[in-house]
């Protein structure tokens, strides 16, 4: 159903994401509104839950358009971290000290360079209350710590190392604690079932009390604007439900919450070449349409060129390994984050890496407990010696026996100059040597989108908020300028996705 | 003078970027206009220049705005370097072999990856045509090359390898052939006098004779729309002049050409944080403006984090050493294209290198011709072994020798499977050695910017054209997604700023 007639300047393609310009939201020759809100919320992950839920307890009307059938996005499918510290409950309740300002010099230094600093300093100050925020919905996290090397807990254990915190270089910037929480889900399957599941059952069930109105299968497409005194001022949007226009009008604002452009091959190839066709942790929907919307009213973008990458390898085999680029040189300390070496890989090595490891590390690792054993790959090339593997392996000659002497001498002294590998897993390589062929093994989502303020409030390029226009979650630049940490992504979407419901509900 | 009252939706701020929107240039309550041409040009570098020259030519009536007292851009300043090839005229009376497809292999490996294959083929296409038009219209190159390594000839040689086509790991993918043309220039000054200033003098010439207006301090802030079948069309600009408003109608275009956003510190922090603060090869009016400009008319942006970075040392010197970086690794081959180094080391290191050379190395560069004898800096630390200068540079225990002794070994047989450099560089470091501290030696501009298709029309996040706007140069992603040359800056800018100008003119 075609409201109006296309004003001169309206788009005349049904896919344009060109904003629909009226006079005024009640004034002649405008949609008539298929549905009106306070607060209209585009998607339903675990941006657009909180929002909806923060603009919905002041009291605000509010519906969310979800363009797949039920609610969840990437965040149910995903692991479930949400990166929280300064103190949480959960972390004083297992013992491990932390404070604002030392959370801050960590993701000052993992989440740069060109991290966001009002939006940084805004996350680790309020990090806390949102911990206890999500309690409060009905999160559950279980007061046990998982203390070994992995993408995630085995089992249902609420609390990891998820950044590198306890690895070099970040052990010279912060004290080391713990802040990747995970929601309790005892029924985990990783990479099929996990606890993100968890984080938005909860969430769902609140919005659902709270008497928010959901409509599923809508693919919102454009923004309504009409002029105002500050420039074009958001006022609704259009969307299709099955072919099917629908018009919705936002009597304060709109939330865009409709996740990243990992799945829009012209964009990544356009912002993140090096990623694009190897997407990773993300729904198909994140086809970069919300920021489109936003660009088409001006507003301005940031970090396009941000990524996490997973490496599909387990890190318990990493840390007991050393891991060399195309050159047989290490780049990396292999103790630290698993997606810093992938970003390290992909974005810096060519995407090319080689994992190598004595029999003795290799027996070892597959002796420990994992979520992620699917990823322990068997050796492409195996020898008595390094020289025997390095040359199988076609690296440089001398290149791999270089560095594996090196590592070795530094090792039999528990020290690692090189990267800083803590001395736990610092032992000489010896004996049959392995290695396992990492080429191309890795994948993630886009970081970049849309330049938001601490308020959520999307940003034009003039510098001023674009009137009733709010977003949060991966269609927006969040905490990550480069750098990444497991839980960052579904914790600013979480954090700024409750304050974009805030000052979408205040707008006037 | 203001001669409207402000829409309500037009900008309260005189800095703001946002469109003056207007129902038809004619109409009422639409501006009066102080200028009125076919084709507005903004900015008058060689982009805007070369757009001039192309619309004229047509009969169209052309004005150019420039923001400083005169004309030139960071053009004028450049080294000169145009990037052409394919078998220009200059290339085939100096004896090299070239052809289009060699040139687009080259390009696609060392402008990649995510280049834009569209605009790539086609400046390879029109690329002995282009040496031709440029010849034409007065720049005059000598028939001579230089073939020593070097930023750029120290006399007036006319041709130069400038992209690492004669280095790993390009002379696997492409026949090497040299493409830096650079006009013929005697009283040559690096860094004060320039070669560009050879190539923007004819250009000035050729456009006062086509009866261009050319407008001096003029700063272009925004620009003027009208609604339109196809969405908003472009059919002006609004500046300011000593802070007296100026409106320029543009009966079929408006050119942006105004150079980069390498001098807007708030843009260089949200896309190119590694680069922030350390601006180079670009003049202050670059300020990201136009792109911004652009940005609130909904045209979508390319690569905002492309740049091209130099290293500040006289590749003469780079050429006999070994460079490493903060582990005493190597990374990169020391015979390439220096902007690569500089990438490389800026955007993938850190930051920090050194370069260790012995006696010999040091002597026999201080020996050589070089345009830049300002960059050979004096050793930081010298010592009779390679262990003696590790310690002292700080390096970690073993890793530079580590990596001489490989690089040694390999060097005595001519070979280095490491990185591939030319063997008429390779020999054994030995006796003496200096390590120079390159830490912070870097600086550059933003290669990213508008996205443009191959006639220069800017793209809207739609993906149609904005009806009435083209652009080319530096606010535009051109050839460069990530790699660079020199040369394929004022390349692209004046190829596409050839066509943006025919494209404008041709506008109805």
């Amino acid at each position: 159903m075609t409201h109006t007639t296309p004003r001169p300047g309206a788009p005349s393609s049904p896919d344009s994401v060109r904003p629909l310009r009226i006079d005024s939201p009640t004034g002649a020759g405008v949609p008539e509104w298929d549905v009106e809100a306070d607060v209209v919320v585009v998607g339903y992950g675990i941006a657009g839950a909180c929002a909806a839920i923060e603009a919905a307890r002041t009291g605000a009307q509010v519906v969310i358009l979800e363009r797949a059938g039920g609610w969840g996005g990437a965040a149910a499918l995903a692991g479930g971290f949400i990166y929280m510290g300064g103190g949480t409950a959960l972390q004083r309740a297992l013992g491990f000290d932390d404070d604002v300002e030392n959370m801050k010099a960590f993701l000052t230094a993992a989440m740069g360079p060109g991290a966001d600093r009002a939006k940084l300093d805004a996350y680790c100050e309020g990090s806390v209350a949102h911990y206890d925020w999500l309690v409060d919905a009905g999160v559950r996290f279980k007061p046990s710590f998982f203390g070994e090397p992995g993408w995630e807990p085995p089992a249902d254990d609420g609390l990891m190392y998820t950044g590198g915190e306890n690895a070099a270089p970040f052990t010279s910037v912060a004290a080391a604690a713990p802040r990747g929480h995970v929601p309790q889900m005892s029924a985990k399957k990783a990479g099929e079932q996990s606890a993100g599941l968890m984080l938005m059952t909860p969430l769902s069930e609140r919005i659902a009390e709270l008497g928010v109105r959901s409509e599923y299968d809508v693919t919102t497409r454009r923004l309504v604007v009409s002029a105002d005194d500050d420039g074009d001022r958001v006022v609704g949007v259009i969307g299709t439900r099955f072919g099917k226009e629908l018009t919705v009008r936002a009597r304060r604002g709109v939330v865009l919450a409709a996740g990243s452009f990992t799945y829009n091959d012209a964009m990544m190839r356009a912002h993140v070449p090096l990623l694009a066709g190897r997407p990773g942790s993300a729904v198909e929907q994140h086809d970069g349409r919300a920021i489109r919307m936003g660009q088409a009213v001006g507003a301005d973008l940031m970090h396009m060129d941000a990524a996490e990458v997973a490496i599909h390898c387990d890190p318990q085999m990493m840390v007991r390994g050393i891991l060399v680029n195309g050159r047989g040189q290490r780049f990396v300390t292999e103790d630290t984050y698993p997606g810093r070496i992938g970003q390290e890989m992909a974005l810096h090595q060519g995407n090319e890496a080689y994992l190598v490891l004595d029999e003795r590390a290799y027996e070892e690792a597959g002796s420990t407990v994992s979520a992620t054993p699917f990823l322990r790959f068997r050796p492409k090339w195996v020898g008595e010696t390094v020289a025997e593997v390095e040359s199988e392996a076609g690296l440089p000659e001398g290149s791999l026996q270089a560095t594996v002497e090196l590592y070795n001498r530094h090792a039999a002294r528990g020290e690692d100059p090189m990267f800083g590998k803590n001395a736990q897993w610092l032992r000489p390589l010896e004996g049959n040597i392995a290695v396992i062929d990492l080429r191309g093994r890795t994948g993630g989502f886009a970081l970049g989108g849309l330049r938001t303020d601490p308020d959520s409030r999307v940003l034009h390029v003039d510098g001023d908020p674009v009137p009733g226009l709010f977003a949060a979650g991966r269609c927006t630049s969040g905490l990550a300028a480069w750098g990444y940490a497991s839980g960052a992504s579904l914790g600013d979407g979480s954090f700024f996705g409750r304050r974009a419901g805030i000052s979408a509900a205040a707008a006037s």
